[in-house]
């Protein structure tokens, strides 16, 4: 799509380039703060870089505060706190959040407008999928059903729910409210539904869409995305096929378009490693397809992808357009972790091989302290980036979740409605298992887990 | 309303209390990188905060990475940039930025939920609103549109539009999506409804809503809300009064209750002075009374109040709950703008005021320089936190705006589709206006863009 010249205009408003810690992630480049009473004044790059803007005022001109001050990311660490090992959100590394505390630039800056389309490109990359689009908002995951709902479906359309927990439940009411009529199929806790029982329900009726959660935050079920994709084309091609990718994305493998996956739906603080607030989808051909087939409008205003789908193409043409104003820090943030994910030194399959062995040397702790997760076979059926472990008889949450804040370990409680107050939930995704060797966060956490176990009396076997 | 038990127990999973610089901003706390080859190691208090930490650890257990650093707000400066003087994003200060870098935290966390709760709080002060219910969500001002279109008004319902632009136009087709039955009263560009008008029109039809744009972005008038909130409680009290205020909240008086506004609509980054990425609406008790006496249930999932209420008012009681994640760190940088915006040294009053004197002066100087504002009469009826400029016969953005760009100023072209190539657009909110002393910001700005109109070619009056 070509932007219209209006657009083109508007870009002339704006800066051209401005030195910025990420767009010159220069490891050589140490810029350092102007209190000159404490800190020599700066010195090579950065010098260079203040000079480069210094060049464009009159002489006679002293340089205004906004370009005084720099702050590489070798400078800036995050401020001490626990450590957070719920399922989402994740630790977030300090270029990340340095990166959110990007100076504030205008949202069709020709700063800003590439670093909107590169992370367009790497969702791709992610999830395998070069022949997607992508559409980044502010929002949460939970804006991502609505965009199913309001764009891909249409009121009165056939739905199937594979339903296996609070999630199934939440995205089956979602499409409700905008007017789908849902069939679920509910598997019982910690279980999930069984391709041939897919298959059967396919079968019996024609589905305009089918959703599945493909982690469930919670219960920690892996759903097999491939196989339910592979299902989908050989029984019933037309039907779009909508992963839930919230607590599953750059923590599990999806090769979207291998595997006949059409909408993945996430969000940024999870396995993506950013502070939350944005809702990121990606729509295979099939799906945006079936959107523009719609005989009806989009029935939601705010996430119309007849209103995003224009916005994307031209931020990732190079121009930038406007709908809503998009939540540039946090883009900045997600540019950084999606950098780190996608050209850093650890590969994508790297990381979802990491992801793996974390998660089986956290099941395998816990099942040698002989304790059950809410996944019957954790190591087969389990999510990679989350772990739900039932506490062991006779102790509950209050024994156990403050003692491990007490060791500055910050887990998640139970979440099923059924369950809740049976069990807990363990993280392990992002630079907590990536970057575990420097960290050593799962040997803190698990350390931890086992400190609080038996000082709350629990002897473990053996 | 009391949070549910589950509620309790899940907050029971968290971190009681953390040292954070956006909870104890301590001016006197100067904490240190740790990197050893540099700086000096950790004294004081950021010393003694890191070993109240380190009291949790066995002494065996060296330091988990999570708890070695720390960086006060007087140690972070941002980047170097350009100014960014356009109606939103808008300069945003240091100590904002860095509370967006706050370490990542659980949404539901004891740490966290009072932040959250401040917030709301907050909200009220600033709109002089002690008895509305401020909503507080990840997206934009535009996802404001889709809450009052999908909450207080019910498909068939007739809505008042007045039009004073971009902004009328896109409420008007979001409430119709919606399936509201909208009358528009479209203002000359650059101008607006009079009173007479909307009584008459509020005389002709029962609307369920009225809907004005406080300052319309794309033309920089400025709305009569106290005028429009009197008149629709004279002749129309059940109708609700709807201020679209994403430039207008914090940089212009609102006294919501005072004046009979029923929901105010914004966003962060405005007069607010955080990044963008929140939508933040206000409603009153009789808005709340519409939505709760719908006679069918709200038509979006993510916008729906049904389900934000009780979230709101459980942060607000200091519990916590989920829908879905809130942008924790965009919630963090909230908080401290608006801490410094209701308890700064500047008041409430003298920040309006200081508006009011940082919008003549530019309006008083770009007239002298014999140029004209979109708004007729923009020092009676233009916005207090923008100003909209016509260039001069024969000048075009292409002459001035790249101009402006050398000199690192920032300033946004026309948006209004039917004169776009005819003005550009300042903005003046926020820290460029209260903290100018110090910034220097107006100074450079109105410099500049002398400057770039002689380098033009332009030969002002006398």
């Amino acid at each position: 799509m070509s932007p219209p010249a209006s657009d083109k205009l508007k870009m002339a408003a704006h800066a051209a380039s401005s030195p910025s810690p990420i767009s010159n992630p220069n490891p050589s480049t140490r810029a350092r703060s102007n209190s000159h009473e404490r800190r020599p004044a700066p010195s090579g790059k950065a010098a260079s870089r203040v000079s480069q803007v210094a060049d464009h005022l009159q002489p006679s001109q002293s340089l205004p505060s906004t370009l005084r001050f720099e702050m590489s990311s070798q400078e800036f660490k995050q401020a001490p706190h626990k450590l957070l090992v719920i399922p989402g959100p994740i630790e977030v590394a300090d270029d990340v959040l340095l990166a959110n505390a990007h100076p504030s630039m205008s949202h069709v800056s020709p700063d800003f407008v590439p670093v909107f389309g590169d992370c367009i490109r790497m969702m791709r990359q992610v999830l395998y999928a070069p022949n997607s689009q992508p559409f980044i908002t502010s929002g949460s995951g939970t804006l991502g059903w609505d965009q199913v709902a309001a764009n891909v479906v249409e009121p009165g359309d056939e739905v199937l729910v594979l339903n296996t927990g609070y999630f199934g439940d939440s995205f089956a009411e979602c499409l409700e409210v905008y007017g789908a009529k849902v069939t679920q199929i509910k598997a019982p806790i910690g279980s999930k539904p069984t391709l041939d029982e897919v298959e059967a329900a396919l079968k019996q009726k024609k589905y305009k869409a089918m959703t599945f959660t493909h982690v469930d935050t919670s219960v920690a079920t892996l759903a097999d995305a491939k196989g339910l994709g592979e299902l989908v084309a050989r029984v019933s091609p037309e039907t779009v096929v909508v992963l839930d990718g919230v607590c599953s994305v750059a923590s599990e493998e999806i090769r979207m378009e291998e595997w006949g996956i059409d909408v993945v739906l996430t969000a940024s603080q999870k396995g993506l490693g950013c502070p939350p607030g944005l809702c990121i989808v990606a729509a295979s051909k099939k799906a945006i397809a079936a959107f523009e087939a719609r005989s009806v409008p989009p029935n939601s205003y705010f996430a119309s992808w007849k209103k995003w789908l224009p916005v994307m193409r031209a931020y990732e043409a190079g121009t930038g357009a406007y709908f809503a104003t998009p939540p540039t820090n946090l883009i900045y943030a997600l540019h950084r972790s999606l950098t780190t994910i996608t050209k850093g030194s650890v590969s994508l399959e790297e990381r979802f091989k990491m992801h793996v062995e974390a998660s089986n040397r956290v099941k395998s702790f816990v099942t040698e302290l002989g304790l059950k997760q809410l996944v019957q076979d954790g190591f087969k059926d389990g999510a990679h980036g989350m772990t739900a472990v039932r506490y062991p008889e006779g102790l509950q949450a209050s024994d156990l979740l403050p003692k491990l804040v007490a060791k500055n370990v910050v887990v998640a409680a139970g979440l099923h409605a059924v369950v809740k107050n049976e069990y807990f939930r363990i993280g392990h995704m992002g630079v907590t298992v990536v970057n575990d060797k420097e960290r050593g966060d799962l040997d803190h956490l698990l350390k931890s887990i086992k400190e609080a176990l038996l000082e709350s009396g629990y002897k473990p076997p053996n």
